[in-house]
């Protein structure tokens, strides 16, 4: 593989990755968007075909990583080498902040309406409004529409919430590992991103609830970078103190897994 | 593959795609359908197993383009040849045209009591009905059904709503170019189809919240002309001011799509 | 195919098919059901997992038509005997009703809690329920628990119902011959079931809101049939008067199915 | 098949079925979950996607029974030697309590505040909470949290609920030795492990009102035995004297499969 396939597939399938996948977020947290309120269904299956998406985009060019925890796991099992690794790592983050800026587009009167809905201020600086996906509470310095581009916890309990990363992206890498043996190669099989996504939908459903499952470094960072230097007004703050949770929990799940696979 | 293929195959499958498509926002709309108010899932998952329908019938007949956008990415990219483009465009419109035909007489008895209900016409004339698929302060030209036929944006401004409809096509005509590589053909494989199917659910669920995602001119124009010719009671206007925008939208979409695809 | 395959694979086919089918249609009805009020998303997915576990188990066996519009179809297009016919319907009107006895045993207890519900047999008896599934306006003859077996329009009008009925058969049908070509033969491959249960998924979210899509005679006439004769207390009337609908309805759209095929 | 990978494939399988099976019914219990009341759509995916993520992973290390019920209809199909039954029943029962200690640890704050909280407590001791997934009245000796371990019926009577749990295990087990049929071999394909993950979202659907179903012993019993050791506050019974339907009904199920498949 190529140093420019490297870098263009994943550059193109992780911005389409977090373009779907942050557009979901996007999609059920707008008053003014047709999916307003969707639920949990809506988000795990978005998530899930934002993963095919970009797995199906990228996978006959970069083998479609898509995110770091990937890398590692298969660095570590041997199906990537390791001089290869900063360059997946640098596309994967760079094409996760183009995806993020790219929702910001696609929803863009939807977020100037949000941010200056006063009801919406109102209920992120005080009142309680427990159902919503970003928890004042829980987040302090998250702020109102920080939802829609990184993950927070329901329980800000930074041990806790690793423990559930870690959990969540043994599984994911497990299931990529095992279909990297089925397809005899790096690259995805389209059958092998079609089950890749539907565990994804898995995961998201059965264990996203406590920390909204990163179970990708830069799925987390890229998009919080963009929260942080986009022009939005009344944006608040981009919870630094917990952006290192999606990073670290996923990337020990990855060479957990990585591991775990020398077993089978 | 011969004129007739192409007329057939395109007209058959763009018309199945509509009237799936239109019948999911029926179903959800009208108060006495068993599926009212079934939710944005509903909507996504009908827009996209419509499209698997329609691409699975017309797989091996016309190669299941069902959308000028998708015709003009393959005809850039050298998958289609030009001078089949307009059989193409006349075929998809016309199909799509007789679907939305089928939707009024498969809810025949749904249309008549929508457009006689006082409850409807009062809040589609002004009281607040912030949730409805069709906004009346956002679409003030746009009859009380026109939803079921054609799209609409939730905040309107046409810039913004063109931004969203060119991103969210390129997402999907990209993913019908690697399909189309990874088939070796213009075809549609019945894995290709499927694959296809759920990124449109993903494209709805993710992207569909700003403009109702019509990602295809004739989805949207043909029945816009089907709802400005039917004798339907207090239909209200067709809302043509937007109707250029998810026709323009879709085709630089496609076009940007082509072009992207060089990179890989 | 042996007179003995088509006998046991059409029997436990269809019995799977109705038992699956009409178990979802009492999940969401029954008040003490995990699954109460899950929605018609839960119902269109339902009925179509049901289409593919049934097909899926029969495939093989029998070619797994499980539905008298299908076998009607394929004999008209080709694929299947016209001798073989009358075995095949047969077989699917005894699976049919094995199904729904199936679902009486499987759900027992919520039959009869139902059943002695003075708020349920209020409502059924005068008080309005509009978003019921059973609407007592709209089948004045059909008891509290018809709906668990047979369908029933929302809007009561014979000609539409049989339209609608007729161009949602079309559409199954359509599919299932475009799949024997896939196929090559008369049986259903694996991934041909899966894209079939799909299709019936997006019919049901589609065209199912009007009379909740029987688009298979046996299916609803074989459930009606066990209605009319288990001992259930208050069970109310079996609307015959409506019965004819779902059994003509697919059988026109089978055969008009047949016919557009031959334009392919 | 060696000993060593029908263990570590059925005790890694089995583990990440009750992680992902057991997450689910967490994510949509727990109030500090962003899938807080999702619904039995996500209940119904959720556990079917636990499935397909099972099957995958030790799907060619040891054929992925995951399930005695399974183990049981192979053995007398002949797909399965006997003298292998035990270490399958053994890895099942113990990587079914690794999956639900892991759900605790992934939800280990959700726990905590689910357990501690007074209106929980007093709705499980008394007031009606009749759309809960945990009914006090239906299962007097289960705790607050028994549901996310376990299954309990929504009308407490032993035969109807062992019938239910039979007629359900049928249906799974019919599907998986189908599968092998397909797959040629002991093992499930991928193609396979799809289906069948998708026949168990149907059977969650259609058939799962009723008791819940564990249709598949060790996935109830593992659990059960893990929350009556886990050192939860307030975790209340664990409801013994149910224990038995789930383990001996879908034993009769399988085996009754077994039979069933030999009429094919």
């Amino acid at each position: 593989m190529s140093s420019h396939d490297i870098f263009i597939g994943e550059t193109i399938g992780t911005a389409i990755l977090t373009l779907l996948g942050g557009g979901v977020c996007a999609a059920v947290t707008f008053k003014r968007s047709k999916a307003f309120e969707a639920g949990w269904v809506a988000i795990a299956f978005g998530w899930g075909f934002a993963v095919l998406t970009g797995a199906y985009l990228a996978g006959g060019v970069s083998g479609a990583h898509l995110n770091p925890a990937v890398t590692l796991g298969l660095a570590i099992e041997g199906g990537t080498k390791w001089s290869d690794v900063p360059l997946y790592l640098v596309s994967q983050l760079f094409g996760a902040m183009i995806g993020a800026v790219l929702v910001w587009l696609a929803y863009y009167g939807q977020f100037h309406a949000h941010l200056t809905d006063r009801e919406v201020l109102a209920a992120h600086n005080g009142s309680a409004d427990d159902e919503g996906l970003v928890d004042p509470k829980a987040a302090p310095e998250a702020g109102p529409v920080l939802g829609v581009f990184s993950t927070g916890p329901e329980i800000r309990n930074m041990v806790q919430n690793l423990v559930t990363e870690i959990i969540a992206t043994v599984v994911l890498v497990l299931a990529i590992l095992t279909q990297g043996l089925n397809a005899e190669g790096n690259g995805l099989g389209v059958l092998g991103a079609l089950i890749t996504a539907l565990v994804v939908v898995g995961i998201g459903l059965s264990l996203g609830g406590p920390t909204g499952y990163a179970i990708n470094p830069v799925r987390d960072l890229g998009p919080r970078i963009v929260h942080a230097l986009l022009p939005l007004p009344n944006k608040g703050g981009s919870d630094w103190s917990y952006a290192w949770v999606p990073v670290v929990g996923p990337l020990i799940g990855g060479a957990l897994a990585g591991a775990i696979y020398q077993l089978f």
